[in-house]
């Protein structure tokens, strides 16, 4: 019997061009986050996937130590949401599954995590979340949110990572419109709602 | 600003040499589950990551779509899960993110599946779920399942996902005590309880 042995998540090719043209305010939180949802807008705009992306940051103001956004269509994987893949290359980079080994790392994300990338954050070792949309602007576009518990935020508190919520919310929220705008597919499992992030 | 722009989930070398020595009995949900949990005992025997496996499975009695072992600690990636192994090469063999699209696939798992894999599996488009282990059994072997819905289960089902839970319980928890007599890591972030699965 011979199955598939592997499976790789690139991020898309406009990324590094992105990075290299664009300045942000990396020392503060509303930089991070502009630069995140200027991610997800650029994938709305190449096509590459949903409008969803995130980053991890070190302290200071040096540059993210990853990005990610969403890739679930061009990837073929499900799991490809934002978080995911910024924690993994995050975590490539620095040849480590546990980030806490690394300092206070912190993951922005342009929206509040689904129920998976909720349940991944404490296994990656992040200190901290900053989310801009929130879960009502996802469903408002029709993107699904999965079943997390209600006290999601302080569940990862409990667990001593900080949680931020609502940052640049209307910004981050403004992708959205511009993905239905754009006819962007919403992705989903057998015709229902579709998944985020 | 150079960026890692991709990684990588690659099964360990001896996946496929088990493939073609062992017969199971791939028709019954049993069987399947035996399987499982041979691969999940063959992880700790390889020391390539913890005591958990999973495989997809279509219908009748055809060998499985894909399998996944977990991988954290050899792939320094914590979403490495077994389930979410499984899920992901099951869409990289199929070319598509929606596995709702190809049959009523199934995912079997040596254990009840961790925060992070619950929020993994509508989106992945399995229709079903069969679980050994439980969540007490990882938790006595000092793995930390994550903060899922209480209803888990039912939350899947209401979502049109059948949910077998502590088939074989006894048998795939025993590769938790394997584990630990072979002194394997209690892999986890921050030095707390470790993650599975």
């Amino acid at each position: 019997m011979t199955l598939t042995q592997q499976c790789t998540i690139a991020l898309p090719a406009w990324i590094g061009p992105l990075l290299e043209s664009r300045e942000f305010d990396y020392a503060t939180d509303e930089g991070r986050m502009a630069f995140v949802i200027a991610l997800a807008r650029q994938n709305v705009r190449a096509v590459t996937g949903g409008p969803f992306a995130a980053a991890v940051f070190g302290t200071g103001d040096s540059g993210p130590v990853s990005v990610g956004v969403n890739l679930v269509t061009s990837s073929g994987l499900s799991l490809a949401h934002a978080e995911m893949v910024a924690l993994s290359l995050a975590q490539q980079a620095l040849d480590d599954w546990d980030l806490a080994r690394h300092g206070e790392l912190c993951l922005v994300s342009s929206c509040e995590p689904c129920a998976m990338c909720f349940g991944a954050v404490p296994w990656s070792g992040v200190r901290s979340l900053l989310c801009g949309a929130r879960k009502a602007d996802a469903e408002a576009a029709g993107f699904d949110e999965g079943d997390k518990p209600a006290e999601w935020a302080q569940s990862l508190r409990d667990r001593g990572i900080a949680v931020t919520e609502g940052l640049l919310q209307d910004e981050a929220a403004s992708v959205f419109d511009y993905y239905r705008e754009r006819g962007g597919e919403i992705y989903n499992s057998g015709g229902g709602a579709g998944s985020e992030d």
